[in-house]
């Protein structure tokens, strides 16, 4: 395997992740943050690494340069790129590959479908890779790249990342929304939600084993509507609202299935 | 450990797994079934078990009396019970304590927080179980049962059983139900839920490690309003409605912690 030269641009918790991922079998060379602090703090976890403030000071002959900050930081450092004669890459879900313009010697993605935190470990190697290329070697070069750090590799152009990105919404962050108001309903009652772990660990498993549309159950699905009634009395504000129509679209799934 | 003398009634996903589980360290001695050959076919599992389709030939004189079907039929059984000398005790989360009247010497609840199937094997000592007693003696010899079992035993009065449950349907149901629309949109774009898998692992560890509501990320916790429409553009129906009242509510919650 071909062992790239790769600067990193951000010094968040995707930045940090990919950083030390990569420097396993590649060679991380430069760390660019607006916080020489933070790029210092992250190069030091790298095997030879120099850190940056001043984009300036970019070397402008490694393999790739690997945008990874927040959506409109990406626009303002597009313009403020020197020339380089590697490859441009930015690692946002909802970011399309134009907003790299012509930067580099092609463009690309490296969408990696996770959520990162600094302090949590993370096997990389199951997070999925999402990649596009402006030409056909830029993709095979990031598919690479990314099969070297990561088994699951897929390919997404940017309508189908910005698609993934909206699922990624429902999973993650909405299904937290489920469990911020579960949390609050049992605290109120005396207990934590961790009594709720073994059930979402099973509804999880259902889910991948049976596909979600089948492993459906509950009041809405068997439209148990004086269960719904009692519930609903039960609650007020937005978690009543959304207690509604989740159990209204659920009811229209049933029937549209039966 | 004393061992007990058990009739299940039901046959369904809960009365099997409990009839099972409870059967190893005690004797289910009968299950009754409307529909005899489901009473039967639960009955084989069991180390002795007599199957009975007519609750006049129940046993009086066992310890306990678990009634485990639909909500709807517990009421339906219970003016058909035969004077027994037992505790009586359901299983359901939503139905209060008072539904069994004064059946047997004593009444109970002993609710397990779990979504079971017939087909997937479940460690049953990792199921939370609620228990409720219409007397103190009553109490301890469910707690003593449901400990037999499990090794997460609380109690619950029938307020924080059904607050509990209500906690379950958003966890449970509306959590999967996030999963039916995400698994729609990667559908419609060539992918499958299975992508989604690593990220759903993680967010739910980091919600059980710091809170849910520490936890939450994404578009509208950082009032990202351009991503948010964006979003909005690619939904349509119950889909549009769900996005965009889970996204206020998050927004709100992110305004009321900052």
């Amino acid at each position: 395997m071909e062992s790239l030269s790769i600067v990193i641009l951000g010094s968040g918790n995707v930045a940090s992740h990919l950083a030390v991922a990569l420097d396993k079998h590649h060679n991380v060379v430069q760390v660019f943050s607006r916080n020489i602090d933070n790029a210092h703090d992250l190069a030091l976890r790298l095997k030879k690494c120099q850190s940056i403030d001043n984009l300036n000071l970019i070397f402008p002959d490694a393999d790739l340069y690997l945008i990874s900050v927040s959506d409109d930081a990406i626009k303002t450092i597009i313009p403020k790129m020197p020339h380089v004669y590697g490859i441009v890459a930015h690692t946002s879900g909802s970011v399309g590959l134009d907003v790299l313009g012509s930067c580099g010697i092609a463009q690309g993605v490296f969408y990696p479908l996770q959520t990162f935190s600094k302090k949590t470990h993370l096997d990389i190697s199951k997070v999925p890779f999402f990649i596009e290329g402006s030409d056909i070697s830029c993709y095979h070069r990031l598919k690479t790249l990314a099969k070297s750090i990561s088994d699951y590799v897929y390919s997404a152009d940017s309508a189908q990342r910005q698609s993934l990105h909206l699922a990624a919404v429902f999973a993650c962050n909405f299904f937290n929304h489920m469990l911020v108001i579960a949390s609050r309903i049992l605290e109120s009652n005396g207990y934590n939600i961790h009594v709720l772990e073994p059930l979402l660990k099973v509804t999880l498993q259902k889910a991948m084993l049976m596909s979600p549309a089948k492993a459906q159950t509950g009041p809405a699905t068997r439209n148990d509507v004086s269960t719904i009634s009692k519930h609903l009395e039960r609650l007020d504000g937005y978690d009543r609202d959304i207690y509604s129509i989740i159990s209204e679209a659920i009811m229209a799934e049933a029937k549209h299935n039966s």
